[in-house]
């Protein structure tokens, strides 16, 4: 039985996410996954249901697995309640969740929409194969293009690579988020204090454009000349964190390497510094060696500090993980980014029940005329 | 007995209320209130905890309320062990607020902070005096000019009529929280949504600026020409409410008036429109009359929807009430907008203790040169 | 006789003075200055020659006189045509120019647009009277305020006070000039630049808001902390001079206090740094002592290099004249801008003209409801 | 003989073109050009005379001529003055033109700095060859890349392929310029007006940003899906030029396409719409058909009203040229941004004198370490 505010919830985002509805329409009307089981590796919840719904809506049998630690149970219930299998709790155990994960494989699946290329690593271990699989992250994109390379017998179309979520999500979305979650971890205004972007690529442009809306005095340190120059024409000054670690009030990471704010710069910190990570891994910020050499205590929900034995001390938001997703009380990506990335999943893997030879077999981008329906249709919805 | 969150938690917040800080390590040299007892009327939380802790640190013996069914028991306690009465607790009931209100007069007070004009008030009516008072709010001071106008022996000095706050909380605090709270209450993009802004005073310019740094397409409803004019300068629509009803996403209201969103605008509006107010009673939006005549539903934590006989749709948020204070989650006004007002009270608070005389009786502005030490104390602290 | 191109000029600009084009349409029905003489004082030039036509067109017999050197010759001849009388040419010398200030005195005038109070100190000193005039400039009122204070037997409406002016003129129209006036002259970026705004009235927050606009890095010195503050939370340095004069890539003032940037200052700048004034009177750089110590040499049109015999250089655009007007080429306010200017002054004689004693004698605002019309009007037009 | 304002005007430009100034130091030590002959065709005029001293100062013997009607000559004798060869005048006829090719040609040049690949067609015509070119063009590329594809037996190294000049010079040199003259040649506010912007590509998105920071209400026509998705969520609207044209105040083509506002479109437009073209060619407004069936006439200078037979009336600025050069009085790129596309040009020429056998024959982008450098030199000179 699922309860009245869970019915309210789902409602509301599928309210809002008017390009996954049309499609859904349509999807009701042409049943293109008619007799196939369609397996997902997927957080449940709200968004992510509507996606569901969809899928249900196009005569798919829906096994569904969250991911780890994330799945809302009462989204869960109200899932299993509209017939769609739910593999998983929020609570399940490392062993529960590999059980899980073999379920889903045995499901027979003809379809696979995976998130982290773990079940296709599966399915290849077992010589099983689907009619096509969709991933939606770049982490499970760089396994297909290394030890996975040549070895997938199926077509796998990367969602993450469509150049709307670089545009949408990575600038404007996480852009947005990161600056909305810095400020309501601490409370703090960022009128005039000195924000240091590490990474000039998409999510870094995005949280340097939305940090100058809120009043910061940013500063981008990017090494590679042409993006640092894209950032001074911008307008924001271009530093390196060497010169900037003592300077800055607020710091956030968005490159992609491990390890890019070291201790040696958090002990030049000014007092109270305070820093976070919007890239993908918990290591841009050397956690590691930081937990070695300072020690911890709470500054408040989502904030902590950790004091040098020299003295310093410096304010770790969300102990380094993806600050707009780890705090607590992030809602993550907004209704409308989500509906975006999920109707490029949803045609996608129509595109494979009923057409899997216009694409070739292993790793390959969404196809364009995709991207363009999607694209189009989210212009119309902003107009 | 504190647990050490709570420790931490003030610690954070001290170390960035840096005005309030000099002050009070003045305040612990000079001993302005030394022999004197202050009452204090304001929500017992963090930010408060630091202006008490900062009178106390003059010598002040202090009597501290909170508001109704706003005290955090974990501050409360935590000022408790650090020898502050604090009376009252979250959840106390009408007539232990009342008892409580008598018992802070009873404390027989010579300074007193006030909140809304209501222990001034029973001092009025009990024939009792102190060396003087601040009022923190606007409505407290409409009560000393209307009601108890000419009947207070005493002075007081109205915090909120200090133009730093009406720049800075009301402008920039109030104007930024405002958007971030209805971004995360909806967890939607506002980009190229149609957000009509009711009121282009301080309040409705901060949520004009910050909702076109968001993305969104803002027009503005303000009868006054002069207003008016200046919103269309800077760039915004300017319309009426009774145009944009049916073309607005996002209604937010700022204007200080009763009942200007109506019933009959919102029978208009678009499907799964949004309402919010901004302003301090919650009567902007006409709720009463909406709930006479529509039936509501719950659409997610803070958010109602109310469908109309005609089959209308919208969704209030926090039903009306001040919607950056009253969303689930929310913190308030940043700490460093709190630290200003705070040293505009501590600051005021001093100036009776010392030399009341520089002061008329009845209600008044803060002293011109406490508006100008905390502006540049302010400037030096963002520069 | 004029030629063609003087015809389309004034085209284009009475086109776009959509607001005053209205009040001709009125005048030309209601004929409010039928049997009265208009005495004006004001640039003859296109825009001017619009309002100039619409005083025409309500019944006035026009006597206008222009500024020193700024009269537009092929628009006098153009008026002429049309049966205005207007005194002066471009090269007239200070002798002839006393001498059609007599004639303006002499043509009797029932009422007087006068810029600079100049007419209105003649017609006092001659005990001679006028049913009322308008008053263009602040230098204007200073005058009306100081010497001529108690002395005026008619009423004078101070069309430089209107709010309109300091919201629409001040912060966007010369704000926005001065900006483009500096890239003209220099066809140098602002993108990175350090400029130094001094003063942060209304001229200054508007020169302040479009030079960031530009990519500029802004700073603000002003001493008056309320004001200080706003320029921070506005998210601007705020800094002084004295610590400035050496970072600083461009300095314009807007203060309104002669001597602000000292040549103390100036030869502490880095080489070749900009200094340009956005202030009324050209004292504001203290080009006194400047050419008194320091060697010229022409750099470009607009622009001279001051060398110090300690070998500093700067560059000074316009000699310190008001940048946006000064510079060769530039077009002074935008069409808009004084279509709202005019406006205001056309209706102020029209009320002088039927209701003189609606108004006291001496100087006093533009009477509200004429204000509340023109904002209405400009926000209409704007919408 | 040069006269002194010459001087003081290379003066100025050299003063801040600061990267080709340290290359030309680097080139006075090291002489790269000795005993070469260095052959240009681009405009002479002060920005270009700073290029052409640089690689004198390296040694080169330098043949330099203009372009059809752009060579100041002024600055043409201040060149000759200092021992350069200056081919032709602003007044040249077409035979004297062609006559000064043939006389470059002559001159045996060994590297070449070409503009439209005129000269480079005229070497393979005649089967002479240099050790290396550049061209300056994406016209020029445009002809490399198909007439004379495979026939070109040196290498040409296209300097508009560089990403810095789209980042820099398209984006924000052109974005800017061409908002700042439209301003400047019409007079008025685009605060409030619609701002049609057609293309979203590197100029129109610069057009775009500068055209919302001067207070216009910009809507963009893009048929790219992508790049319109890209327009909408940097939140502007999205439209189609059918549904624009007679909503629009303001129109600027930045296309790269001919004939995109037709005269159907422009016979739509409301009275006094104003027309603008910032594309290389002067035929993304249908000039052509225009002038064939509306009659024409000045409106100032640089601005001409057509008016149809139906009674629709619009004005065109610089007759559809591009507007940020064809202006009077425009200064076309800024310093800086030239001292960027100059330094390109002479470390290309560098290398093609030192290392020709690093390039292949025919067209070919900059080499990527010249990028990189000349990128991180304006990022430091920025900073």
């Amino acid at each position: 039985m699922t309860d009245y505010s869970m019915a309210g919830r789902m409602a509301f985002v599928t309210d809002h996410m008017s390009i996954l509805g049309a499609i859904a329409d349509r999807f009701r009307r042409e049943r293109p996954f008619d007799g196939m089981t369609v397996a997902t590796r997927i957080h449940v919840e709200p968004k992510t249901g509507v996606l569901l719904e969809a899928l249900a809506a196009g005569g798919a049998r829906l096994v569904a697995m969250g991911n780890k630690a994330t799945t809302d149970d009462a989204t869960a219930q109200y899932l299993i309640d509209r017939g769609i299998v739910v593999l998983g709790a929020r609570d399940d155990d490392d062993s529960t969740i590999q059980n899980h994960m073999r379920e889903l494989v045995a499901s027979r699946p003809d379809l696979l929409l995976d998130n982290g290329a773990e079940i296709i690593e599966l399915l290849v271990a077992a010589n099983q194969t689907v009619r096509g699989a969709t991933e939606e992250t770049t982490s499970g994109a760089i396994t297909l293009r290394g030890p996975l390379a040549g070895r997938v017998p199926f077509p796998v179309l990367v969602i993450n690579d469509s150049p709307l979520k670089a545009i949408v999500e990575n600038k404007h979305g996480v852009g947005q988020s990161v600056i909305e979650t810095i400020r309501s971890a601490t409370n703090l205004l960022l009128h005039r204090r000195r924000l240091v972007v590490l990474g000039y690529g998409w999510c870094g442009r995005g949280i340097a454009q939305y940090g100058r809306a809120a009043g910061a005095d940013v500063v981008v340190v990017e090494p590679d000349p042409i993006k640092a120059l894209e950032a001074s024409i911008d307008g924001f000054q271009v530093s390196t964190l060497d010169t900037q670690a003592p300077l800055g009030h607020v710091f956030v990471s968005a490159t992609g390497h491990p390890g890019v704010i070291t201790v040696v710069h958090m002990e030049q910190m000014r007092p109270n510094a305070v820093l976070a990570n919007a890239g993908h891994f918990d290591n841009e910020i050397d956690m590691t060696t930081l937990r070695d050499v300072a020690e911890p205590s709470e500054r408040g929900a989502d904030i902590t500090r950790y004091r040098f034995a020299s003295g310093t001390v410096i304010d770790v938001i969300a102990e380094g993980r993806m600050v707009n997703l780890a705090v607590a009380g992030s809602r993550g990506n907004s209704i409308e980014i989500m509906d975006l990335g999920f109707s490029l999943q949803a045609l996608c893997l129509e595109r494979l029940a009923l057409d899997p030879g216009s694409c070739l077999n292993g790793d390959q981008p969404v196809p364009a005329d995709i991207d363009d329906w999607v694209a189009a249709a989210m212009v119309t919805e902003l107009s």
